[in-house]
Order: structure tokens, then C-alpha cells, then sequence
């Protein structure tokens, strides 16, 4: 039994047909959806949604991650290894910091003439990654697939601040709540800024707490969120709506009191 | 082959991760998605969601509800065993009225330690929920995860009043096409009223039927749904537009004529 | 292992009682979801959606349509079989498109009686549909729930028109990223217009190509989709909200070099 993941910024009808892809190649692979509703052509935000999931899958998982918008160019086409599991998808940063999340990584270029006797111009997902996944799955080795390289697409959650009096960092994720998700590791935060700490943005306050509880109904709250990653919420709001703030956005945080 | 359905306000991402920890127990399991668009920390949306579909699953299902505002206080967390099926949840009724409908229930508080090494404060889906779940599936005893208890938080969808002239009644539910699910049984509602009477709301009327197709595009319907419960709709609109009312709210519905 | 595909208009709830009445009666199914944002009642935007993906799925799988604005009236339920794979739905067309597709069809009328004890009035995808496509996973006759039939009704995505200055055509569907789909065959478009060639609609200009990246970024741009029907899009962007376009809409496309 193989687990396959799905994710990409497909919407609700083009993942289908890659399942078709799978089931026919394998049928007793087992196809997890991540998300479809990735931001279009938003590789950040692709990337924090596998990476914020594959340490829960079983070895042997093999994640396809098609958000894609250099279809159709000559960008390569790649298959990673790391901690035991795959990735499958474009060679443009978005499988490099989930695989790494897993440990050192292994990358491979998909030699496309191996897997499909059709290849559209527009949607690899189906016609080159959804099959090369549906290989592995049956216990091929990559190398009929595919080749060792070195070269490749690097990406990662890097380029925040933490300064004595303020934070820097970028939008990598807003969830369906409206929770801005930064790019900060919850752990670098916790390293430098006790729970209790009073923070501000846009001229709010908000407290750095453990919970969404921890503050009122419709109340700004810092925390680490289940994911790692440092984030800004509204208790059963939406921050993003609040703060104006989406995929990509920068933000600058004041620290007001060091508790 | 083992059955366990997802019912949450998690959106389309944080339901991954719970998939992945499950299939990491029981590569086995066949995992169904009820709805994870359930109105944020809406629990008596969430009770219907569930209430709607269980008694279509086979025995031995196993039911993971996660609408979940209490999330990092003291809730408890519970198991629930009726009719053959199982409900895996947070204290805090959404699992009583679903369990109900199919029998008899009994009640075990989740022993959090037996379960997983992390525990995070914000996603019990993941890191409780879910394994849990994921260790019914496999066989194992439910007493050496949860002990039995009586002591539960308790809901239903009582509240309603039909009188001779009027009824009064709250929404469970809004779904997806605007229409208006009451908290009152069908049989209720068929008891007291013909099918044919002329009903009222916010001064407009409606017949009572028993299709959308009886009344003609964009006129107000009311019915008992397939879920069983009465309802108000739009055919082939959105009552909830039309009416303005949304979950939760309350309605008050004139009995014109009893034909 | 059978593969059960779900094409519907029912939003995030109603699709899970479908699927517990399928492992009800067969365990073993494979259920993929296809859509259940299909436009409400819109009968040519289903049968697209199967159409686009039915030829990527394995010989035996069945693909159960549920888009059925008739429910309650009586309309029939049939089951078609073509190229070795199965459709279940009401007898309104939405089968046809995919099935033909597939090959030569074979249309049989459902005898419901055969099925479920309690069919509700205003749901048969989960009291007719659901169980009659688990019946067929199993491996029972056709012939034991539904008898052949040469009465149906017939529906296809014609009603184009290619001439020297123009192009006129229908909407048949408007994807998540606001793609406009028309009834117009890839091969029709290609056989007639080079890539190359400018059009305009609406007063604005765009080339046909072979992909989405050969516009810059917002710029309208008019290829034959991944689903094999030409279509109009703007790069990263929605031509549907640009040009004010959405399903079952007619266009008219000038023709202004040939290239």
C-alpha cells in the first residue's frame, strides 16, 4: 500500500484526472490531498503547505506538488528523496524545503520520454508527475525515470529579523481562517521572546501566547502555530482581513515589553 | 478494512496532517472527508454535519468531529460508542447528537498520554484526535486508550415550537446552496402540518411540499430535506440570501392555511 | 479494487452520505472525488467535467453524475456503459458527452425498486445512484438492477461555428482560475487557425498559442486546454471576471490576422 499527496493550485476539477493518471498506473495507491487551493502560482505558499505536513506522513510517502507556473518553459522537471520519503513536481524551489525539513536530500531529473506517450504543454501535473509518482509507488527504481543531478532550484523560509526592539519577516501562508503564517521558525521566537511579551502591528497590540483562547473573541494574538512557525491570528477571526495582509506580504512587528 | 470520516472547521490544508498520522497507524484505513467547511467553531453545525451522514455508514466506522473552540483549555477529550459506530472528539457536545440518533451511547475520556509523544496546544485534531481514531481501527481495546466515564457535556436540537398559527425554530445549518436547515424532525413538522399548507416568513409565503421542483426558479420552498429535518430553500437560489438568516439564527414562520 | 468517481453539484456536505452508502455495500471501492462545485442544476457543466477526465481512468472504473434539476419529477435513472467503463445518473443528457466519448454507448434504464429500501424525494444520489454503482463495483449484472434501453435523452457540446472573419461559440465551463472553456474541439480550432494568429473579443486582442506563459502576466491569451476544447485565459489571472463571461455564455471571436 503506497500513499501518494496531491498539491497544487488546481481548484476543484484538474486534480481528478492526475488520480485517473495514478489508479491506472497503480490501483492500490492511496491519493491524499494536501490542498488545491494553493494561491495561483504562489510557490511560497506550495511550499509551507507540504512543508508543513510531510513529518506526519509514513516513510515511503511520495508527495506531488504541482504549482507550476513555468509550464510549458524548458524548467526541468525533478524527483527529491529525503527521510525516506518522494518529491515530485517542478524544479523551481517548491519540493526543496519540505524534503529538507526531512534531512539531506537527493535530486533527480525526471527524463520525461520514459513515463506517457502524451505530454500536454500545459499540464505536467498529469501528464509527467502524476505518472512518474505512480511508478515509484509500484517499486520501480528512480533511476529508470530519472537521473542524478546536482543542479537545482533552491528555496527556503529565510529573510525575517529579530532585532532588539522590532521583527521583520515575510507572509509565507494565510490558512483558511485568515491566520498569517510568517517565515519565522517558532523556535527562533521562543529563543528570544518570552510568552507574555506585548507586541504590536499597525499600531495593535497583541500578547505572544501559547493558544488562540488565550484572548477574547475577535482579539489579535501572536503564537507558534501547530505547524511551527511563528503566527499572527485573530481569536475566531480572520487576521489577514484585519490586518490587510497576504501570501508574500512583509511585515514589521514592534516588540513594546519584554516580559 | 476500517472507515474513519473527518468532520472539522480546519479548511483545506491542517486536514492533511491528520491523514498522515492516521495512515502512519493503519496504512489500511479508508479515510472519508464528511466536510472540513463547517462554520468556525460552529459546534452545532458540526453535530448536524455529523448527525446527517452516520447512519449511512457501515458499523465499525470510526468518526473524528473537530469543531473545537476550547482547543487548549481543559475539555476533555472524548470517545463515543453507539450503534456499532464510534465518534472520536473534544468534549463539548458535537459528538452527542450523531452518536444518539444510532442508539444507545456509552462514554470514554481520552487518557491523552497513552497516545502520542507531542501534544501541541493548538491541534488536537493531529495530535489526539486523529491516533486515537487511528488505534480503533487497528483493533485495539478502547479501555487501554480512554477510560469510561458520566460525566459529558450534553447537546441536542431541541428548542423548536410549532403552535396553531406558528412555529419557531433555529438554523442547524446553512449548506452550500443557501438552504435552511431548522432544528425541527421532519416527522415533527408532518404531524402537525399537511403537505400543501401555505406557510409565511418575513411576509413572504411558501408552500409546504416535498420537492424544490414544486414551486417554480427563485420561489421559497419548505420541505423535509433528505437529512430529515425541515427545512426552507430557494429553488435553485439561496433561502439564506433571500432571508438573510445564517446559522444560528432564529426564525419565526406564520401557518397561513392548513390545506 | 474498483474505482467510484463523484461528479456533483451538492457543495461540501451531501457527497459523504454517497460515499458511506458505497463502502456500505462494497468496502473495497476506490472513491474519487471528480467536482462537487459543478454549477447548481448546470447540466453541460458536469458532463464537461466528467468529459475532461474520464479517459485517465482505468477499464471498470464508474463514474456516478449527480447534477439533476428533474429529482422528484420522473425523469429516469439510467446506467450507460461505454469503453469499458460505467456511468450512473439521471436521464438528462450529463452522461452522454463522457460516455460517447469513450466509444459506442449502451444506455440501461435503472429499476429502482431493485436498490434501496427508502428512497427519499428529493436525493437520489445517495438512495438510487451511489448504490446502484456499488451494486455494479461488486461485480453484479447490470441486468439485475436496470434494463436496456434505446430511449434517452441525448445531449453534446455542439453549436459552434468557425468562419473566415469570426467564431462563434458557447461557454461550457469556467474552471477555478477563471479559464472560459468553450464547446469548440482543440482539433476544430487548429485545423482551421494557426497558432500565431491574432483574435478579439469584446474589443481586446489575443494571440493563440500553445501556453498560458507566452502572454505576460494579466494579458488574455486563446489555446486549445489540457482538456482538449479551445479556450480563453488571461495569464495568472481570470478571464471570466475580464470579459464578464461565465457558463452557458455565447461569445463571438473575431478573426484578425492569419497568421
Amino acid at each position: 500500500m503506497s500513499v501518494i499527496t496531491l498539491t497544487t493550485d488546481f481548484g476543484s476539477l484538474y486534480p481528478a484526472s492526475m488520480k485517473g493518471v495514478i489508479l491506472s498506473i497503480n490501483p492500490d495507491a492511496t491519493i491524499v490531498d494536501i490542498s488545491h487551493s494553493v494561491p495561483p502560482a504562489d510557490i511560497m505558499a506550495g511550499a509551507f503547505a507540504l512543508y508543513s505536513v510531510v513529518r506526519y506522513f509514513p516513510q515511503g510517502t511520495i508527495h506531488v506538488g504541482v504549482i507550476d507556473p513555468g509550464v510549458g518553459s524548458d524548467r526541468k522537471a525533478i524527483i527529491v528523496k529525503a527521510g525516506g520519503q518522494w518529491f515530485v513536481g517542478p524544479d523551481n524551489g517548491l519540493l526543496i524545503p519540505p524534503a529538507r525539513l526531512l534531512g539531506e536530500i537527493e535530486v533527480y531529473e525526471i527524463i520525461e520520454e520514459g513515463l506517457s506517450g502524451h505530454i500536454s504543454s500545459t499540464f505536467h501535473g498529469r501528464d509527467i508527475f502524476a505518472p512518474a509518482a505512480a511508478y515509484l509507488s509500484t517499486g520501480r527504481d528512480v533511476l529508470e525515470i530519472a537521473r542524478k543531478t546536482d543542479g537545482y532550484v533552491y528555496m527556503d523560509f529565510s529573510g525575517y529579523n529579530i532585532e532588539k526592539e522590532f521583527i521583520e519577516a515575510t507572509v509565507v501562508y494565510v490558512d483558511d481562517f485568515g491566520n498569517i503564517i510568517t517565515n519565522i521558525p517558532g523556535e527562533k521566537i521562543l529563543d528570544e521572546i518570552k510568552v507574555g511579551t506585548v507586541l504590536s502591528i499597525s499600531g495593535r497590540q497583541m500578547p505572544l501566547l501559547n493558544t488562540y483562547s488565550g484572548v477574547s473573541k475577535w482579539e489579535l494574538v501572536a503564537l507558534v502555530g501547530s505547524h511551527g512557525f511563528f503566527e499572527i491570528a485573530v481569536n475566531q477571526g480572520s487576521a489577514s482581513r484585519l490586518l490587510q495582509l497576504g501570501n508574500g506580504g512583509s511585515m514589521r512587528i514592534g516588540i513594546m515589553s519584554r516580559s
